[in-house]
């Protein structure tokens, strides 16, 4: 068949060291070998197969979930995995669960906001799994604006309880994964009432259901919320309601690290920051950063295989058609994104490091860094999470109809992936947030306090505000120097816009919220800034292998540049670049996407997915489309007869014009 | 509750009159009335109930299709209803069903290509239902490039048959609605052969299964090609798969209104004009047009009701948060999405228009404006159907995390609404075509052939190519001559610029692939003039109702001006604006939001949607929101029991630590 002799053909094409490139995109060799066996364990084990989940209906898809969890905990106590191995292999398990939860909040949580004592007496039964814990925030009515949140914890004095409640229908809990079906405690967010006087928003662990018969504890309503987007999808998990009518805990259930409740009724500081949660809030989104790059070089694995298996139009002398692959048109819109999964992967390699920075920095009290790093993080989980949630769809689009079949891996890869455009805060919400700092660093220019981290251009604002981009030949385009002017002028212009605008209004919230969308494209500028910019540090690392490095250039500035055609309105309206050098932009554009064909298979391939990983037909990495596509369709549960459940009540009848009669 | 109170108060506030709009809308007094009617009638049938679609199985979600379409048959026969009628209630059923295909596809192909023996054969048969027919075109391997199918239709001269074959793997037919499990006939399309000969593309009449049993004929494989995008949305339809083995039709089987094989095997031209199917295309393409504008308005009719009824953050002075529709970041992207469903409406009416004109044209032999009215049709699908596409998830992500519940109705929406990008020609393919249309009428202008229809303000090229933008002040681009010269010199110059670009090759093939990127830019320009010009002649008609117009007016400035600001960089690159302009533009567009700002509610009650028609707990016309989406939770068949199916075999092992011997 054609597939297996194009991808065989593709990957000799390769002009780089393609095992190297796996190192690179790994982070680490040891990172590599982990993920390389504990990924093929996974699709090694008959019981992890993902490929009737479109099919399945809500109950058996939510307890063949349960027992995926189930076995893969089995086999992380089995095989005495390490913590990392143990996250991985979930990870490859790729179906959304209570175990998520359970790791990646409840446990965090109560390391992060519990005493020591708390950390003693909950930590060690969470680990072992002795509770199942979820995270339980959200609010019918209040997502985005936490500090609303209408749940209730009334200290009762008399018995020293919390008493937990939940006074409206809009104060319900909405949302908490793990929470619908399975937790048996959460850390429940709600209002602390002391003497009738609110002291707003802190955590409580709560017990929800026994540990006898799984029944929900008296005064407490559990439910899940129903279906969600996509088949399969997020529908494996119970994203759940929570009611409570008086529920009461022991005072040492709320979270206390930072403030105590004592047992007099009094709230008290305690002498730990309470800055230490912006740690946490780095933590969770660079996690959620390094997943959109992984959302997105699956989707574009798929989408680039099958481009190089695709053939349509363009008859050649040899009798066979052209690959789609190989039209601009294609080109124009894969490659940007093929080098957005490698720029995304890069920022979240960073962000590692700086969670670690400011990590320490939070243990030495020193908070200088806190705002700037707050921002940064926020403003690049809105921008990876928006652009990988298109870029999924758009990878969709790319394989044409056969990408709207459940069995090409595409849709649920979108339906599963574009919560996170939502959770862990709106990102339009985000970069409102950063557009705020912003205009403060800016406000801030020439008073003495330099901005710091990624802000640190905006201290050559004079030389910003007037330089002239040198380009004047489509190559000079490919000088990291003259990308990173560009960008970092854009972005300074457009903050100093948006503040000198601001200036103009009396009241500066009412400006604010006036102003708000241009605000939002700045932000968007300046995060685009530092994608670029350290997709360019890394380039100045050493990296080993054959071409490796030549090619990652041409990723680069392919991100770039194609960031610039995007938002040339930016760049031509702050005057930072001239419509002739925006033509030369475009010319060197296609040029490189013409040096990073050949390459492309290749490219793919350093992402080491298994097929189970990708889990689309058209994906595979033999490239033998057809056949499995047409095989995979006979297991649709309409082939299971060769007439249709329905033909003598609702077909026939119309067949044989005796439909009047009929009763439906 | 908040929102029972927050729409009647929006209702209050509208400053036109919503039923004089409502006409407007739906073109027509008359089709008000009719649709109104048939949309209750619809709503108001137990049996067209949709709350339950996104849980059932693929068997149970196709079996109750079936009967929906049945009970729809019957009442379309109960009632009399006339064609217009029984159309609008298909429409209003909101289900994708074989009738979709057997009354848009198959009888509009015999209308269109058959002889008028083969109509008078054929069609009685297929109003009345007693076959039911789809249309088999797109191959496994082929959907875009229609001449490269590979089925086969072999003359047999000895028993004037021809013999349907399909020779391979990726010849087998792949997709066609209704096929899969309905259809008793097909149109199918395949290589007439002749004496080894091979003479195109050519459509047959084919009867896939028998009319006593429903078993596929001998010789006759068929499927159903599996799970599709989604939960619900399109898995409603029998999309399928037919492969044939030398399967025997007589030759008066072939459709031959415009050629014909004798008895003797010869092929002989009819004297119908081989143009006559461009009619065709032009009258799908105009209605998919019209379909977008529908799809597109109902889903920024639930985003903007929601919008008024989630409050979040803002606390007023009377104690409740500011209604979400009130942020600017909301209204930057809600309001330009209201505006294209206007603008799709009437440019889909225009369209309808049109068609007529194509075909009275047509029968006069006057093919002049065929290839402009066929690019045009090309684009303007293209353009509406990819900004409906993701529009709807632009509307999702504005109803926040509740947008992705599926009882919020978007994600459905979004998942059946998503072929329309591929479908009838992909989007990409077809704005090519536009292009190389702009191209020639480019290359030809100053030859004395003057360029008609949408294209003749390319005729005032001199003056486009060098005109300035003459906007001072933000008023000023509330100008309709304003606007429309910004757009009309932004679309020649891009024109001009690719032919110029195209010029510099030595071989124009190569260049057209070589820039199609840039061409694609350019027919998208060109499109959207024609959507911003056809709105502002529909202005220019005479429009009663107080205030209608003047929102009319806000609504196309609000259209043109985000379209201006989105591809800024086209703008400002050609020399049509300048910066400054650019400033003002985006002012003048803010200070239109909050013109619309109080109207809101009132434009989308104008598409008169019933709230079955919407099936969105957030769009719901009461504004019930929460109370209602609290109840539909309940309704998960996982909430059947309060303790989960799957807990004694995976949970409880887990929590009591007994999974070790556990067997998964």
């Amino acid at each position: 068949m054609a597939g297996f002799d194009d991808l065989a053909s593709e990957r000799s094409k390769a002009q780089f060291d393609v095992e190297e490139m796996k190192v690179i995109w790994a982070g680490s060799r040891h990172t590599l070998e982990v993920s390389d066996r504990i990924s093929r364990l996974v699709a090694n084990d008959p019981v992890f197969r993902k490929d009737t989940r479109t099919m399945l209906s809500r109950k058996d898809l939510f307890k063949n979930t349960l027992r995926k969890a189930a076995h893969a905990w089995k086999r992380i106590i089995e095989l005495r995995l390490s913590e990392e191995e143990a996250a991985e292999l979930r990870f490859y398990v790729d179906e959304p669960a209570f175990m998520d939860l359970h790791w990646g909040m409840f446990i965090p949580t109560i390391k992060g906001q519990g005493t020591e004592e708390q950390q003693q007496k909950w930590l060690p039964l969470a680990y072992k799994m002795k509770i199942i814990g979820c995270y339980a925030q959200t609010e019918l009515g209040h997502g985005s604006n936490v500090q609303g949140l209408e749940t209730t914890a009334t200290f009762d004095p008399q018995t020293d309880e919390f008493i937990i409640h939940s006074p409206t229908l809009t104060s319900s809990k909405w949302w908490p994964g793990g929470l619908g079906k399975v937790s048996t405690h959460a850390v429940v967010y709600g209002r602390l009432i002391i003497d009738s006087k609110d002291y707003g928003v802190n955590g409580f662990i709560v017990q929800l259901r026994s540990l006898d018969d799984h029944l929900p504890l008296p005064g407490i309503t559990i439910g899940d919320i129903g279906m969600k987007f996509g088949s399969g999808a997020y529908n494996t998990m119970d994203n759940g309601v929570l009611r409570f009518d008086h529920v009461r805990i022991p005072r040492d259930q709320m979270l206390m690290r930072v403030s105590q409740v004592t047992r007099e009724g009094k709230l008290v500081q305690s002498n730990v920051p309470w800055q230490l949660v912006y740690g946490t809030m780095v933590y969770v989104r660079q996690k959620i950063v390094s997943d959109a790059s992984c959302a997105l070089s699956r989707a574009v694995c798929i989408a680039t295989r099958y481009s190089a298996v695709r053939r349509q139009f363009g008859l050649q002398s040899n009798g066979i058609e052209t690959q789609v692959i190989d039209y601009k048109t294609q080109q124009s819109r894969l490659f940007p994104l093929l080098a957005s999964a490698y720029a995304f992967r890069f920022v979240g390699e960073w962000l590692k490091w700086l969670y670690m920075d400011v990590n320490q920095r939070l243990q030495a009290s020193d908070f200088s860094t806190l705002p700037e790093a707050h921002a940064c993080t926020a403003g690049l989980k809105s921008l990876t999470t928006s652009a990988t949630a298109d870029g999924i769809e758009e990878c969709r689009k790319l394989c044409g109809g056969h990408g709207y079949l459940c069995s090409s891996g595409l849709p649920e890869l979108f339906a599963v992936y574009i919560p996170a455009c939502t959770y862990e805060g709106d990102n339009i919400v985000l970069l409102l947030q950063v557009a705020r700092f912003l205009i403060k660093t800016v406000s801030q220019l020439g008073s003495g306090k330099e901005p710091v981290g990624t802000t640190v251009y905006m201290g050559r604002v004079e030389q910003l505000m007037q330089c002239h981009c040198a380009v004047q030949k489509a190559e000079d385009w490919l000088k990291p120097s003259v990308i990173l002017e560009a960008f970092e002028a854009r972005s300074m212009r457009m903050s100093v816009a948006s503040a000198q605008n601001l200036a103009k209004f009396d009241n500066q919230e009412e400006g604010f919220l006036e102003l708000s969308a241009d605000l939002v494209q700045a932000a968007v500028a300046h995060c685009q800034l530092i994608v670029v910019s350290k997709f360019i540090e890394k380039l100045q690392q050493d990296i080993p292998g054959k071409g490796v490095k030549g090619q990652l250039e041409a990723l680069c500035n392919i991100y770039a540049l194609f960031i610039l055609h995007k938002h040339l309105g930016d760049f031509l309206s702050t005057g930072c670049i001239t419509p002739k050098q925006a033509s030369l932009a475009n010319a060197q554009l296609r040029s490189l996407y013409s040096q990073v064909r050949p390459n492309a298979i290749a490219l793919v391939d350093a992402f080491n997915y298994t097929d189970h990983y990708l889990s689309s037909v058209l994906g595979r990495y033999d490239g033998n489309v057809y056949p499995k596509l047409y095989e995979e369709a006979w297991k649709d549960p309409l082939n299971d007869s060769v007439v249709p459940d329905g033909y003598q009540e609702y077909i026939q009848p119309i067949l044989k014009q005796q439909l009047r009669n009929a009763r439906l």
